[in-house]
């Protein structure tokens, strides 16, 4: 068995058996490694940020890490940019990355770069292989580094010598993940005694508190004490609609946010940190908590959020308190103009149970949550880290995870564009995606961003580097030169009967809507 | 004057007039002083790999360095794979990179990461400008730093609050770029009485020694020596055709390339370093050169290349020796099936005087060089760095360095699937391109890596993730849905008509050839 082998053989030891992959060269050995072993699922990605971001979204359904498998440094720097989005997510992946043999690094090929630079500003968890023996056991460590909780990247660099020397009779060691902790009695008691005490506070949640157990549990400290439930503005998953308790997140404008924080005199802080501004603005603070308000953690993104949350309900003698979630409103479906509002009727009234909804549809998305909140039960994603291009490879490795479930993807036509590639992978893969691509032909949140800072108004000049028409694109024409059946709506009814077609057909499809 | 618009001014000073970006909230500044400046080009992207191709591209055929605008740490990992072809082909650029303001850093918002360090992997010079009185003096340290010859990537990386800031009264200080040396007489003494010497020897080059010029005078020395003409593998311009001096690359391929240098005595390189194998195999070696012969260089990249070579005819005395260049050959197009030789004859016959062909057609662009050695004169320009990807961004950059020549992108499906996005922007600057897309629905260049280590052949698990059919793409239907025109040719004769209407017809167009 040489180091290709036994690599895969390790991450299946450890419960990891599906690998984005965009692979080269120095990764032949995995390759062909990947054909003596049916139980590793390969999934092509056309581009390696499309690899990374369903690594991410894969996680997010799965609860476990997936593998990339990358093609030297220039191979992560294309996965980069999703790599940093799931880092914010805080979810685990095991990355793998080929590099050239030990000995030709010293000859500076022309593929030869600085990996391990590279991969330390997206992971907890970087190591070259040094053996094909030691393989093993690099890939327990980096197992155990991606998985503790709240879970993170770790990249292992993998020699082409390494991939392909005897691993021997090397086995992976014992594998120890640490069990994440929950707060101490004391610190529970603290918090529960600042929520008792009736002061304006909220609960600041990100992580597994947003899952539909946290957010029962936060519901009943929220009917005991008047504690509003917050989350982040970009949250890794997130249980929405009937039945489920409502969250709502930080704004994203400064102003709002801290129009919406203004009162506050508490923070508590589940699975998360005190909130910032997303981008700084000339006279506008960074932090959002305004200055009476005391930021307090009940417990960090790496403790146990449900277990906390149990406890403080518990401190809080808060368990037979009745909780207010969510009732099932199915209101009538939409008609007239194609609007984001049209949209989001269309979602609320066709959303199977159990649907994953994959945000990236950036200021087209605005009114989306408040129109689904009523809808069937689902989940929630946004691209966590808040770089564009995260949107649609999340919903393909989200869609691999469960593929008994639907996915939606609301993507912007400027956001598409940076990882389209996915599409191609949904068809490969049989995803059941439906893609709702909303067209507006343009960059509109940075048009907003540039009224910020010239308010009377951009130019010609300027708008030209945020228009996306000229050339307009064909979203129908592009998906269905990616192998995707694709559909264009123009009118609220066209849409309605699109999504209805789309959300009961097996396999992927795209719905342009032209707003 | 803020630090955006000082920092314009100052690019526009140093003769930097056109700028590749992908912008996001943290550029703002620089989109808004893109209005005031209308001597500065702006180009969009929507794939921040585009804006930095096409950077690469530019400077090969302007010869000075354009500028990009990428959007914080994401911004440049998406850019990350063609800047690490640019600083393979040691062309000048000028990467600027939003930050976040220097105060907002300590929050770590979600797009906040280690932007130094991913640019250190990729530039010869990095700063994290500090004050907009300082933009002036940072760009001319760029400025500096990147057309310090042989060309490099310098990266400037600026805070949103010292793009805001206000400049004063600051100027770019006098710059003064180092001049290129030329090897000593005494260097060029020893090359030629190696070369006398009358041992089997080659020139091996790249850079300005591919130029015109430079070709002419190894010409000379081919002429005077029998030393033989070589290339590197990827090269960064090479002008070729009737009327210029052939040279021949280093395979690709280790067990050709050890067999193409087997009985040679001396390599001498200029502007370029001893050959290596593009990667490592189990058996063979990293160094091509065979053990009885000696590596002597002529001029490092840095130095002047063709004022060496001069010198180097001059030792010899042979500036009157009459030098083999090639005839002008018009073969008859092509007819039958449609194959790479087939688009090779079609180009050989149609391609006009003065264009510039950008080759990423990989495994099937293989006999298209030798069918164009007599075709009308053209530049040639590789994706030097080995990352997929390049091709297109560099024709879209080339394009508009000389919207006066016509450029002919020869791509892979595979390859063109990393930065298809180039596309939109040909079809929005107006670009004279004619793209020839080589559908042979495959990773080919991998198959025939994996076939040499997994001789037996590989199955169909393993050639699950080197296959591009299922499904199959429309290159047709992706083309148009991003503006471009485009058709379809399925025989000799198909592409020859598709091709001379393309060259024939202002703006771009993309032929998809299906092999």
């Amino acid at each position: 068995m040489n180091g290709a082998q036994k690599l895969l053989e390790s991450l299946l030891q450890l419960g990891v058996d599906t690998c984005f992959t965009n692979p080269g060269t120095s990764e032949m050995q995995f390759v062909a490694a990947l054909e003596r072993e049916p139980r590793m699922r390969g999934v092509l990605a056309l581009f390696e940020g499309v690899a990374t971001g369903a690594a991410d979204g894969y996680a997010r359904i799965a609860g476990k890490p997936a593998s990339t498998l990358l093609h030297l440094g220039p191979g992560l720097g294309n996965g980069f940019a999703n790599l940093h989005n799931a880092r914010r997510a805080r979810v685990p992946i095991i990355n793998i990355v080929g590099d050239h043999a030990t000995y030709h690094r010293a000859y500076d090929a022309p593929l030869t770069s600085d990996i391990e630079a590279v991969a330390a500003a997206v992971s907890s968890w970087v190591r070259t292989s040094r053996a094909a023996g030691e393989i093993a056991s690099d890939i327990a460590d980096a197992f155990i580094a991606a998985t503790t909780a709240p879970g993170s990247i770790a990249t292992l660099v993998v020699p082409t010598d390494v991939a392909w020397g005897p691993a021997g009779g090397s086995q992976v060691p014992p594998v120890q993940v640490p069990v994440a902790a929950a707060p101490t009695k004391d610190a529970v008691a603290a918090i529960a005694r600042i929520l008792r005490a009736g002061e304006p506070a909220a609960l600041l949640m990100n992580g597994a508190a947003l899952s539909a157990p946290g957010l029962a549990l936060a519901g009943k400290v929220h009917a005991a004490t008047g504690a509003r439930l917050l989350s982040d503005f970009f949250i890794t998953l997130k249980a929405r609609g009937a039945g489920r308790v409502d969250v709502t997140p930080v704004a994203y404008p400064v102003d709002q946010a801290l129009q919406q924080l203004a009162d506050l005199r508490h923070i508590i802080t589940i699975g998360t940190v005190a909130p910032v501004a997303f981008f700084a603005y000339p006279g506008f603070p960074s932090a959002m908590a305004p200055e009476q308000c005391r930021v307090h953690s009940l417990a960090a993104p790496g403790e146990d959020l449900v277990a906390a949350l149990a406890a403080l309900v518990d401190a809080l003698d808060a368990d037979a308190v009745p909780v207010v979630a969510g009732d099932l409103v199915i209101a009538p479906l939409p008609d007239g103009a194609l609007t984001p509002e049209a949209i989001g009727g269309a979602l609320a009234h066709l959303m199977p149970e159990n649907a994953i909804v994959v945000n990236e549809a950036v200021s087209g998305a605005v009114p989306i949550p408040t129109l689904t909140r009523h809808a069937r039960p689902h989940d929630w994603m946004d691209v966590t880290g808040g770089s564009v291009g995260g949107g649609l490879p999340l919903a393909l490795g989200a869609a691999i995870a469960a593929p008994e479930r639907r996915v939606i993807a609301l993507e912007g036509d400027g956001s598409a564009m940076y990882t389209m590639q996915a599409l191609w992978s949904m068809v490969r893969e049989g995803c059941n995606v439906s893609v709702v691509l909303f067209n507006n032909r343009g960059y509109s949140i940075l048009r907003w961003e540039l009224g910020k800072i010239a308010p009377d108004g951009a130019g010609a000049r300027a708008d030209a580097v945020l228009d996306l028409g000229n050339p307009d694109m064909d979203w129908v024409s592009i998906a269905t030169g990616l192998g995707m059946p694709a559909c264009r709506a123009t009118s609220a009814g066209e849409f309605n009967t699109a999504l209805a077609r789309s959300l009961a057909t097996p396999g992927p499809t795209l719905i342009e809507a032209i707003l």
